[in-house]
């Protein structure tokens, strides 16, 4: 996804942890990402959970080249130090159309319970992916 | 906003239409913002739908420096095609703490009827505006 | 609808316009659903939005027994007076798997740009609708 | 709240556990809520998380008259079994204006990890609390 789209890409963000259904992403800090007040765009936030939540769905099927998001829903907690954001996804369900994800961002050396955003976001799947996936809930 | 942060700034959001209430943007294609396959991104569509949200307020009430994102809503709707989006957002609620907004995104050359992405967003606005404002809700 | 579940049957929701894409309905007020201060309760405008949605598929795809909410936002506006609710709710996306509607609820004798409510939801629809279906977007 | 709207009070919800930040209800099995198919309607479930996220304000600031939804984001996951669904909410922030919160809900018998339904929303706060209230954040 960091290769594919550039405006994604120069994001920079890492990849921290990978199981299955659950995955943490780091987005470092840069001059172009802070808001005046020393905080962190929404957009660059929005990037950070879309990115996340396809890594969740990944995470459980592999790649998924015709998965597009269908709602994200983020709520702004906090105003985010000019630090890198450290995001933790979560699925909440795979079936075989869907796949639902909630996630909590918070500031590099916070934790969750101080969590600056949350979010929760949908994804459709391509309809021939069940062929590739066994267990897939209906 | 587009000069204070580079990140928001690089989408080259333009005004169409700015009165009381209501703003139209212009989100126009880039290599930069385009997804394989020829379609448009989501955080940039996430930055239009926040830059549009901020414009209405700043339309009822002026610049208002410390107003927050408190919520994004979106749902996406129809692929983009690459070209550039219209954004138009309106006011559904400017009251003494926060304000509402939707918005449609359609794909320039086609209308609102055929919209790409749906939005809506609340606003956090600073306690002292109510000096500066006459006439907004409790 | 109102005949298959009680608690929603109990609303006494009624139609009050209804062509292809758009509905408009009527929560008349009662004791029931009136909450201290003389405004209506949270659920029973989730109620009318859950109504709705699914009359809007109804009136493009006809009766769709499996049709599942998969989402619903709402964002409360003002506070509704204790008459009745008018809401109309339209539809943004006609899918072969998904349907979005979005709708604006209002205190009857005001209007939309009073809206008290704001809600945006998703249906997945059963696999098979589509051969009932003629014109249905991928 | 039960006590004070009737069409809240007869979902017959229970409290399973109260904590500071925390809190699991339960909503019992009626006639009244079932779908056909015998599934749990979705006002019952806005119900359900309405309520809760009103508790978790009051576990942490004691009793909030005039606080008010400000929005409301459910998702609904997997059908419900004809059985009683528990809810479980947590506090994502407790500000000066606004409280936002998150939870889970799954049929009894089942866990989290197989949750029926995601919901998020926010709360209003009215201005004069911040006299009762000691540590809440700006």
């Amino acid at each position: 996804m960091r290769d594919q789209v550039p405006y994604v890409g120069r994001l920079g963000i890492e990849i921290m942890g990978w199981e299955r259904g659950k995955v943490t992403l780091r987005l470092p800090p840069s001059e172009e990402i802070l808001r005046p007040g020393g905080t962190i765009c929404g957009p660059a936030m929005f990037g950070l959970a879309d990115i996340a939540f396809y890594g969740v769905i990944m995470s459980l099927i592999g790649r998924v080249e015709l998965a597009v998001t269908t709602d994200l829903n983020m709520h702004f907690l906090r105003r985010p130090k000019p630090v890198a954001l450290i995001g933790e996804a979560r699925c909440l369900k795979m079936g075989a159309k869907l796949a639902i994800g909630d996630m909590l961002i918070w500031s590099e050396g916070e934790g969750p319970d101080r969590a600056v955003a949350h979010a929760v976001g949908t994804y459709a799947l391509p309809p021939d992916r069940s062929a590739q996936v066994l267990g897939a809930e209906s």
